[in-house]
Parts: C-alpha cells; structure tokens; sequence
C-alpha cells in the first residue's frame, strides 16, 4: 500500500521531529539486534501530537502528582517512547537509547517501572496497560472527589493510553473495559493502533471482530480516524472531542501502518519484532530525504522544538505549586493527609485500632480479616477496597462504606465483577497514584485467574494487597475446581511477592498492620474459610517470620537512579 | 418482581417435569447445607425444553461420538444437571442426588469430567465452559470435513451451552466469543442466563455494557428473549433459529429470574449460592401446589416422560450405527483411522519417522520441537497445532499445513491470536472429542495467562499439549516481562500436569513420542529459545525419568465408573 510519507496538520519541524523518532527507534533496534520497529514508525506522528500538544507533563519533575499519564500498553513499542523521553528533555541520555536492551541500561525490552523517568507502569505482557489505566483513572477521580474544592482543582489529570491489536485481543483489557464503562471513566483516552498485523500475519488469520461496536457496547464514545496514520487534523479532532466528553471513557480507533516508510517492509509482520537492516534503514531514510549514512542523529532544532511542550508543563507546575500553597492554607487537614501518603506514613496509631482476639475462641481469618477492616478503614481514607464479586464470601467490604460508583466518586469500595484479572491490574493502576493502597478479594484458588497482573506488581513492586480467602481444602464441598492445591506454593514461587498465611486471628491482624505499613512490594494475604483456634499474642516480640525475609529480585538491585531522585515536590 | 409461575407452551407432564427438577435441586442443596439452587429454579423450563425437545443424546451410551453435546458453564448450577441426567435415564441414581457434594459421590459441588455420566466439561471456575464449547465446536467442523461424504453425516452434532452473567465477564470467554465469531461455528448456541444478579446483589453493580451488541460485535447471531424465563414459545422460535443459523455461533439472551418461585428470595442474591432453608422451601412448594413435606419426591409419569428424549437419541443411534456399517464399507480407511482414534493408537511407527539430530551441533529445542513437528504430523491427521500469535517464534506451524479458517474446516493449525487463555481453554475442548490431539504454543512466561485452564486439564487429565518456548532467562533482551523465572516450578506445581523440559534435540523428539503416546493427562513442553548442545542418544535403554515419575492426584484415584463403562461403540 502507498502512503504520503507526508504528515498533514504537522509544520515541518514537527515533521522533522516526527521523522527523529522514527528513525532512533529504527536505529536503536538495528543497534540491539532485536525489538520492535514497526509500531514506532507506525505511531510516531500520532503520538508525538499527542505528547506535545495535550499531554501535561514536566521531564524535571516526572512524578509530579497532577500529571497526565501515558500508558504505552503495547509496550513492545518501547523506543517510541524513549525517544520521546529523551527528546522531549528527560533525563534520558542518548547513549541510553544506544544501549537499548543492554544488561544494566535504563532502556530494557520493554518499558518497566522504576527504572525509567517517564514510565508510568509496566508493560509488555499485553492488555495489561489497558487494566493499569483504567485502575488510574480511577484513582485520578477518588483523588479528585476527597481533594478538589472549589477554585482548587489538585487533581485533574488524565490518562492516554497507546494500544494495539494484542491489548484489545487479550481477556484483560475486556474485562477492565467493561468496568470502565460502567464506571464512566471519562478521564480515560485509549488510542488503539490498528495496524491490521500481528505477530502470525494479517489481523484477518485471528482477529476480524467489529472492535468500535464492541466498544459501544461497554458503553464507550468511540471514533474512527482513517488517514494512515498521518491525518493529524482528523487526531486532533478526535482527541479534542475525547477530551471534552465529560460521561464516557473514548476509544480513538486509528488506522495507522506498522513499519511506515519502510519500502519493503511497510504493513507486513516482518516489520514487528526484528530489526529492519542495515540496507533497508538506509532506504528508508533515502526515502525521507534522511543521510542514509548516519545513525542515532538529531538534527539541530529538535530537541529544542521538543522542550516545549515539558517548559509549558513546568509552567503549569508552577501554578499549581502556588495554588496549592493556598489549598494548605485553606485546607489543611487535607493537605497534611495528602502529605502523609506521600510520606508513606498512615497518619494512625494502627495498634491502638487493630483489634484484639481473645484468647480460647475459634474464628476464621477471612472474618478476623474483615474484623481488622471494619476498624481500620474508617480511619484509613487513602485505602480503596474492593472484591470481584466475591464480596461476602471474602470479607472485604468494611463497615460503613460505600461503593465508588459513577454516581459516588467519593465510595472507597469497588465492585470489580467477575473479573479477576481486571482486578488485580487496575489494583496495579491505583497503586502507581504513590496516594492509594489498593486492595481486593477472590478465592485463592482464582489467583490463577490473576497471575499475569500479580506478577507484573511483584515485578515493578506496586504495593498492591491480594486477598485470597478460602486458602486451602477447607474450602469444603464447592469441590476440586475451586480448591487450592498448588496456589500457594505457586504464589511463593513468584520472585518479589511478599505471601502471608497468619495462623489464627491475632497474627491476621498483625499481618494487615505489616501490609499497610510496607509498601515496597505487593503483598497476598491467604485467609481461610474455616475457624481456627487462636490464643493472645498480640505484642509479638519479635517480628514474624515474613518480616525477616530475605527479598528475591528478578535483577540484580540497582538503585532506583532516575525517577525518584527526580521527584520534586511542591506540596 | 411478580411473575406467573405457570410456564408458556409447555402441557401439563413437561410443567410437572419441570417442577420436578427444581425441587430436586432445592432439596440437594438443602440437604448438603450448601450448594446453589438459584441458577436450577431460574432456567429448569428453558433447559428443560433444550434437554427435551433439541438434545441429542442417548443416556445408555453417553459417549456417543456424534451425540449433541451440553455444557454448563455456569458450573455453580451443577444440581439442575444432575436433576436432567437422573430424570433423563443416566446412570445416576437417586441416592447419588441425595450425597449432592458429598466425599465419594458422582454428584460433585461442580461438573467434573469422568466423574458423571454426561457431563462433557468439569466447569465452575467461570468463563471456562466458552471456552471448551469453542474448542467441542472447532472439533466438530474439522471432523465433519474430515469424514462427512455424501450421504454419510459422520459428525453433525451441536453444542449447547448455558452460560451465566460471570461467565460473560470473565475474559476467556470474550477471548473465545471473538475467535468463534472470526470462524462462524455456527455449530455453537449459548443461552445466557440472563438474570440480573451476581454474588454481590444485582448486575447494575459493575455489569451494564450491551452484552447483546458486544456479542454482534463478535460476528455472532443474538437474539434476547423476554418473558421472564417462562415463555418456551419465544425461546423455542429463538433455538430454533439459531440452529437454522448457518453463518455464525448463536447467543440467545434469556431473561430468567434466579430462584424462581420464592416468595422471600426470588431475585435476590440470597437464592445464589446458599440452601434457602425449610421454612421457604415448603413455601415454595405450596407455592407450585406440591406437597411441603416431601423432598426429593419424583411424581408418578415424569421419569417416564423424560426418558422419552433419551428413547429417541437410541433409536437415531442405531439409526447412526447401520449407517456408520455402510460407511466403513465404502470408506474403509478413513473408518479404520477413527477407530484408531478411538482406541488411542496413532498409527504410525513414530521410531521411524522421529528425526535423529547427529552429534556435535547445536540446536535451540524449540527448533527441534518444529522439525519433529514437519516429520510427524503429516502422518497425523487427527493433531491440530496452533499457537497465541508467535508461530514464528515457537515453531509450531508445520510444513505444508494449512490454517483452519470459516472457508477450510480442512485445516489443522488454528490461528489463535492473542488469546492464550482462550487457546487453552479451546484446546481443552478440542482434548475431549477423544479422537482429536491439540497442541498450542506460547512463551513459557505467558503459561500465567493460561493457568486457570492449565489447571482445569490437570484437573479432568485432559491429554491436552501446552508448547511454552523460550523458557529461561535465554530468552535475552526482551527483559523481565518476558522471562520465565518461577514459571517451570509453579508449573510443576500443579497436580497431574507432566512438565517435560528436553535438554537437547534429541530428548525433545523423545519427549514429542512420549507426549503424542500418552493421553491419560496434560503435558506440558517446556523448550528453549537459544541453541543446545547435543550427542546422538535416540535408543535410550532407559525411560526418561518423567516416565517413571507418580501421579500426584487432586483427589483420591476412583474408579472411572460410570462414563467410560457406559461407552458404546458402534463403529
């Protein structure tokens, strides 16, 4: 298929940068000798448009709590976004780019959280962006309903996610997509690059289904922006009615070219995950009009052109810092709460509230568990709870509250519906608020359903609270099919992943206090159904035995370098 | 919600019929002290009529090769199957309903696989049943283009599954429903259950999406039907019609009403998942004018009536039987090659057509696993391959092997996109036509994403072939997401399940031969990305060692008593 090498809607130094993108993840990946070039050629003009004309973001400060987000899903894509990164002022150097996919760099595979500034969750696994964003916008909305008063918008952000075929594809994304329309995630914006190939070949050998309608369905605004991917006058369009929808999560569904400009490879599979050569880079940079001959090359303007868009962010930084300087004059309780959570401090005396078992009687962990919620989590504002409707069964749902529905932005309980796997990776998307503990019930027997997503938190330490009840045989007569056997040896199998089996009551109370106050990693509590005999040991002398385990990495520890030094704070 | 308890368009017998199996399952359940007899009051005349008026089955030979096969997804409803089996003339005796949930009966809280008569499926963990009916239907497509000859209808069986409002949110199952719209099984009806309420109250807390639209959106034919579960004239005209549907799967929405009947619990999710108690079950029963102080009480006519369904399917399998006799006159090979099947036998000398890998080279086991693969399966015409969209990775597609597709039913490997779950679940469902052999290919680190139907083919020892390439850190720069690192352990994990990991090519041949060989279980390959060395060992004195490694069992070994005697062969 033919295609205008040329953007419309673009000046021609946004073309160049567009083309710079292009061609330092075509680049990076010859380089490597592996990833994935095809989607970042696809997509570069979409998403820079996006990055310079509506994200809000400051590169010198990435954590900046009332940031946009950008959730690359299709996270094989990775060099379309550390070329963003980097030329866009990030403290991303080029030799990183260089080093692309290299042991020790801060350029892996695929983008991963906490090692990179600017990246926001893991991704790779695919679908998962898709739950994290929706768990985001979640926590945007909570956030915004405790905190926002009038005239002090604290948070307004949104979330812009990059999706591809796999992510809408895979059970994940179906699952949270149907809760995010039911909750009405307005501040949810998903471009799904429909580039027609997957790794087998065309999306017709797998994949014909009408993926706008099914959108529809869940109760999504939808639009489709034809132009191959370089119509930005019709993006644009899109994205200005996504933002100004104010009911419904949009879907821009954008037809764009996997491996665009490539002469040979352009719209084929082959363009995917393999680098092009070193013949057809040089052709396809010839085509652009490019020195064939150079590599890794910014031209003069780029980067400066590209600073924009963070200098517009620190400005906005700026005011909002004033502005909340005034929010903890007028509020400062709730300044001073807020502050605590980025402290990581729950601002309680957890002992003092925990409850105390006495000491001969017979009680289940799970209804110790929900014990210990009914007393904490009035007390606790910042901690979301939720169940995929397993609710009575997993004793989640604490005294008093309320659901966090469309119609109540201000519930701290969460109806995730039979969707486990959703669950845990929109758990994922609040945790990342670095504001919000998440936690949510199934049957330990369906972490099955949840793995991919618990694994993605051990992996980036999101401090995300699985709580698995019905822990073993003693579920009863529901059968082998909802027994645990093999899940919690499994569960301990998963490097990172903290998993507390307390043995009677009064250690579930101490192993909830060591959940909220540890937030370094994801933890799984295993609650029986059955009562368990429990005596009083309440003032434990010393730790429990989990507290003095050594922790396993996926890699070698290496100092969280980039993100965190940069947080910078203003409230 | 008032609603008349009289059904439409069923007389008087099929109206007692009906009664007669919801109270059996409130009397089960009741009994057990646990159980859920919402789902069986709900949807009795509507799978009643399913059972009686569409089904093709003979209970005196519930294996049947070409009878309809029924599917309970909603596993949780498992007492109004046994209710149809018992009453239908299966060899399942009243006492057996009686130890509903009980150690040692055929009557497990959940559907399990070669426990009971007639059930096709284990199901209960949600979503799963889709799934499987995916995969029955797939099989069905390719035996019938396979064997079917002008005159001879070898295979033209149906499946019919019953599916809840989990069922729907689970994201197997919208993996599944895509895939099987992409392929038109027009083989397949789903009546969904329709009935406003989950574990955790009413739908409207998380489950508003167009499930309607969301199933056109797949490419299938929906229709809803209202009538409160009782209008057998609305829903027979919609079986009707799906069956005379011959482009695309069929969704029938059913409107039903969960506990239907009691006056306190009748659209409540207190119907759902407990025994509703003496006092409202003599409600009840007053309620339908039968006599409180029964229980499991089969009036006079009924178990007469209904093994009027299953007189019929004998008589049509004798019918099949004189035809199957004419058949193996006329096609003598492809007669012999199903018996072959049938007894488990491939029919080929795989010693002579195992490739041997000389000494002194290396090779990536992944790669040996794909020259295995182009020797065997030409001769194997009853192994269907496949792969989540990375056949170019994990070597899976043979040569000279075409794709399954709506327009080649004659093809063996499917394109599964990415939907490993699905594809596990799928190939699941494929394992128990017992004839057919499927395999299916990912990377070992998304076996996460299939687990839960990992576990159900361990679980019901479907001989089902998982294919995980790229099983150690050797998979290289794609980064942790990527990487297996607890996968093979959490794997070995689960019981039942045979994880053969080959150190080199010449193990991975004799792993294949061992795999194709034995189908009492799933196995699992666990193969590598990056080449290994190996010495020429292909007349090994001695078994592997996972040949002589014990079972480790989820339950105690029973005799496989009643399905597998019952089966009757005809041909």
């Amino acid at each position: 298929m033919t295609v205008s090498l040329k953007t419309k809607g673009l000046a021609d130094i946004d073309e160049l940068c567009v083309q710079t993108i292009r061609f330092l993840a075509m680049d990076a990946v010859q380089k490597a000798k592996s990833g994935h070039p095809g989607m970042p050629m696809g997509m570069a003009a979409a998403v820079y448009t996006l990055w310079m004309r509506h994200l809000r973001f400051n590169p010198q400060s990435p954590k900046w709590i009332n940031r946009d987000r950008f959730v690359l899903s299709a996270g094989h894509g990775s060099m379309l976004l550390y070329s963003l990164l980097h030329l866009s002022g990030y403290d991303l150097p080029l030799d990183e780019l260089k080093n692309f996919r290299q042991w020790g760099s801060l350029t892996p595979g695929h983008p991963e959280y906490g090692e990179t500034p600017g990246v926001e969750v893991t991704t790779g696994p695919l679908g998962q962006g898709i739950g994290n964003a929706v768990g985001m916008a979640i926590a945007e909305k909570y956030l915004a309903a405790r905190y926002n008063k009038s005239g002090y918008d604290v948070f307004d952000y949104s979330m812009y996610v990059i999706a591809g075929d796999g992510c809408l594809q895979e059970g994940v994304s179906s699952e949270a997509s149907s809760l995010a329309g039911h909750l009405g995630l307005d501040n949810l914006i998903i471009i799904y690059d429909d580039n027609y190939i997957t790794i087998d070949g065309e999306t017709s050998l797998s994949f014909t289904e009408d993926r706008a309608k099914r959108y529809e369905a869940y109760g999504w605004y939808v639009q489709v922006v034809g132009g191959n991917g370089n119509d930005m006058v019709a993006f644009e369009d899109a994205v200005e009615k996504a933002k100004a929808e104010k009911d419904r999560p949009s879907l821009i569904q954008f037809r764009s070219h996997i491996g665009f400009g490539s002469p040979n490879f352009q719209d084929t599979h082959t363009a995917h995950g393999a680098p092009l050569g070193e013949d057809e880079i040089k052709l396809i940079k010839k085509n652009f009009g490019w020195d064939p001959e150079k590599s890794f090359h910014v031209p003069d303007g780029v980067r400066e052109h590209m600073a924009k868009a963070g200098e517009s962010g620190a400005r906005l930084q700026e005011a909002y810092c004033e502005m909340f300087k005034k929010y903890t004059g007028a509020y400062p309780e709730l300044a001073e709460e807020l502050k605590n959570a980025q402290d990581k401090r729950l601002g309680i005396d957890i002992d003092e509230l925990l409850p105390k078992f006495e000491a001969g009687k017979s009680v289940a962990t799970r209804k110790a568990s929900g014990a210990v919620l009914d007393a904490l989590m009035p007390k606790l504002p910042l901690v979301l709870g939720g169940s995929a409707d397993l609710t009575p069964s997993n004793n989640t749902k604490f005294e008093g509250s309320e659901d966090f529905q469309k119609d109540n932005r201000s519930g701290r309980y969460l109806r995730y519906g039979v969707r486990e796997h959703a669950m845990a990776a929109i758990m994922n998307g609040i945790a990342v608020s670095d504001l919000l503990i998440p936690y949510g019930g199934t049957f330990m027997c369906f972490a099955d359903y949840m793995r991919p997503a618990i694994r993605m938190a051990a992996l980036s330490k999101y401090p995300t609270i699985f709580v698995f009840t019905h822990d073993s045989i003693g579920l009863g007569e529901d059968g082998p099919t909802h027994q645990p056997v093999e899940q919690l040896a499994s569960l301990r199998a998963i490097p990172n992943l903290v998993v507390i089996r307390p043995a009677d009551a009064n250690e579930t109370a101490q192993a909830w206090k060591y959940t909220l106050e540890h937030r370094d990693r994801p933890i799984a509590l295993a609650l029986t159904r059955q009562g368990l005999a429990y005596s009083i040991r309440t003032n434990m002398a010393a730790p429990p035995i989990w507290q003095r385990a050594p922790m396993c990495l996926y890699r070698p520890t290496r100092p969280m370098s980039c993100c965190w030094q940069a947080v910078r704070r203003c409230n």
